[in-house]
C-alpha cells in the first residue's frame, strides 16, 4: 500500500483562510510581505484573501488592495476564493488575481446552510451555473471541493454515500458539459477525519473518477493532521490545502471558543515529504522564515512545530563535517 | 500491514516531563490535583515526578512531598523517573511511589555525555548493575530506553545499528542474568524520527527480540508526532509514553528557543485509538477536562488539539436524537 507520490504540491491557504479567521484586521503591506516570503520559498500556489461578503468576512474586505500591493512572482499562482457569481465577478476585474476556478458543495446540508445560507442541495446545483460562467469566461474547473466531507459539528456523522453521491453528480455534469473531471478535494472541514476514514473516502471517490486527481484539504482540529496526511500520501494523493504556521479554523465550524486548530501547517507538512524522500519544489528554511514572520504579524505563537524547533539540515551537517 | 493492536496502553509523563521543563515551580497541590484528574480518566500509569539532582532539575526536587499529597487511586500505577542508583534508592524510601524499574541508553554519544555526563558505552554498562540492583530488591526490569533512537541534536544521524546494537546488548544481558526481555522503547528524545523510520526500527528491533513488547515514546518536535504514533499502531505497537495536553520536551534537549513542542499529546492519541476502533480504557471527556486544569496550572495555551475543539461525542448524540 505504501506509494508515495514523487512530487506533492501545496496549495497555501494562510494568507486567506489564517487571517479570516483573526477579530482584527492585519495591514495589507505585512500580509503582502508574507505572501511574498510564500511565493519565494517555491510554493506553487498561494490564496491571497477571498471575495466574499464584507460583511460576514470584514478581514478579506481589502483583498483588491492586498493584490496591487504584491510583487508577483514569475510561476506562482496568487489566487483568491468566492463563494458566487458576484465574488467571481470580482476576481476578474483584479488583472493580479489568477483566476483557480473551483466548483465547490457540502456533504453536510446543515453546514451548507450555516456557511453558505442555502441548502447543499441547492449549493450543489449551483455548481451546474458556475461551470457555465467559467466557460463563458474561458475557464475550466481546476478542482472540485466536497466540504465537511468527513463529519460535521452541526448534523454529526456524514456518510460515505453523501460524498459519492456529490461525485457521482460531478461526473455526470462534466460528462453533460464534456468537460474534464476537475481534481476532487475532500474537505476535512471541522476535523472529523481519521486515517482509515481517509483511505476509504479516497478508495471510494477513485473507483467513482478513477482518473481524476485526488486532493485533500485538512485541518488539525483534533490532533490527527498529520496521521491524516500521511495515510493520503501513502494513497499517492500529491496535492493539499495547508496554511503556514498552522494558521486557519473556519470562523463558521462552530467550535465555540475560536482557539481550535487550523489547517495542517504547511511547513510540518512539507517537512514530513522531505523526510520521506518526497520533493516538493519548496524550500523548507525559507517557508520556516515564512511562518516566523506570519507567527510575527499575528502576535501570538501559533501551532506550527518546525517553526519553533527548527529543521534537521543543520544537524546533519554538524554530523557530516565531524 | 495494518493490524491496530486490540488495546492501546498510555503511559502518562505530563506531570514529569511537562513540569520539569518549566523556569518556575508549581504547587505540589495543583500538581496532585492534577495527577488525580488523570488517574481518574482510566489511565493505568501516571509518572509523578523524578529522583534526580535537584540542582540539575530543580522543579521536581518536592516530588517526595507530592506522593504525600496524592490520593491514589486502586489499580493505577504512580512511577517515578530515577537516574542512577542514589535516584532509585530514594524511590524505594518512598512507600506511596511504585516501582517500575527501566533500564536505559542512549544511541547517541553525544547525547549521553550531555543529558548524563557520561558516554553511551558507560551508561549502557551501568544497566548491568542495574539490574542487578532490581534484583537484590525483588525487581525485574520492565521497560528498556533506547533514547535518541532515530536522531541527535548533537551528533546528527543515528544509525539503524546503533539502536540494534543496543537490542543485542540488553537481550544478551537478560539472558546473562536469566531475567526476561523486558519492553524495548524506542525513544525519539528530540523529535527527528518519521513514519518510514518508525517501521524500520521496530522491524529490526523485532528481528532480534521478535517476544517483547515494543513501545515507544514520541515527540511532536517537528509535527509529525500524530503520523508516527498511527504508524506504530500500525505495526501492532500497543505502549506508548505520552503527554496531557501536549506538555513536555527534554530541558537538554538543545533547541534553543525552548519553545519547541513536547510529547505527542495523550488525549489526541487517545482520541485516534478510539476513532480507529481500538479501546485505551480510558475516558476521553475526563482527560481532556485533566488536560485543560493542565492548562490552566501552567498558565498559558498549550499545545493539545482536542482540548480546545472538543470530541465528537456530542455531535453524534445530536445527529442520532434529530
Amino acid at each position: 500500500m505504501t506509494s508515495y507520490p514523487k512530487f506533492v504540491e501545496f496549495h497555501e491557504e494562510g494568507p486567506r483562510e489564517g487571517f479570516q479567521i483573526e477579530k482584527q484586521s492585519f495591514p495589507p503591506a505585512e500580509r503582502a510581505a508574507l505572501i511574498e516570503a510564500l511565493a519565494d520559498s517555491g510554493l506553487s500556489q498561494v490564496q491571497v484573501g477571498s471575495f466574499v461578503s464584507p460583511r460576514a468576512v470584514p478581514t478579506m474586505s481589502d483583498t483588491e488592495e492586498l493584490f496591487r500591493l504584491i510583487k508577483k512572482k514569475p510561476g506562482t499562482r496568487y489566487s483568491v476564493l468566492w463563494l458566487n457569481r458576484k465574488g467571481f465577478e470580482r476576481a476578474l476585474r483584479v488583472p493580479e488575481a489568477d483566476i483557480y476556478p473551483a466548483l465547490m458543495c457540502y456533504a453536510s446540508d446543515a453546514f451548507s446552510r450555516k456557511n453558505n445560507n442555502c441548502s447543499a442541495e441547492e449549493m450543489r446545483d449551483r455548481n451546474a451555473e458556475w461551470i457555465d460562467l467559467y466557460a463563458e469566461n474561458g475557464y475550466a474547473p481546476s478542482t472540485a471541493y466536497i466540504m465537511t466531507a468527513f463529519g460535521c459539528n452541526y448534523q454529526g456523522e456524514v456518510p460515505i454515500s453523501a460524498v459519492t453521491d456529490l461525485v457521482k453528480w460531478f461526473k455526470d455534469l462534466c460528462a453533460d458539459r464534456n468537460v474534464e473531471v476537475p481534481a476532487i478535494c475532500l474537505a476535512d472541514t471541522v476535523g472529523w477525519a481519521n486515517p482509515d476514514q481517509i483511505r476509504r473516502r479516497i478508495d471510494a471517490v477513485r473507483e467513482i473518477v478513477p482518473d481524476a486527481r485526488m486532493a485533500l484539504h485538512l485541518h488539525d482540529t483534533r490532533g490527527l493532521g498529520a496521521a491524516n496526511f500521511h495515510a493520503a500520501l501513502e494513497m499517492g494523493v500529491d496535492l493539499f490545502d495547508s496554511s503556514v504556521a498552522g494558521l486557519g479554523g473556519c470562523p463558521f465550524a462552530g467550535h465555540g471558543d475560536g482557539k481550535a486548530a487550523g489547517n495542517v501547517c504547511t511547513e510540518d507538512m512539507v517537512f514530513m515529504c522531505h523526510e520521506l524522500g518526497i520533493e516538493t519544489g519548496i524550500d523548507l528554511d525559507k517557508l520556516i522564515d515564512a511562518a516566523r514572520m506570519a507567527e510575527e504579524i499575528i502576535g501570538r505563537p501559533l501551532a506550527g512545530r518546525i517553526m519553533h524547533s527548527g529543521g534537521l539540515d543543520k544537524y546533519r551537517q554538524k554530523s557530516a563535517t565531524e
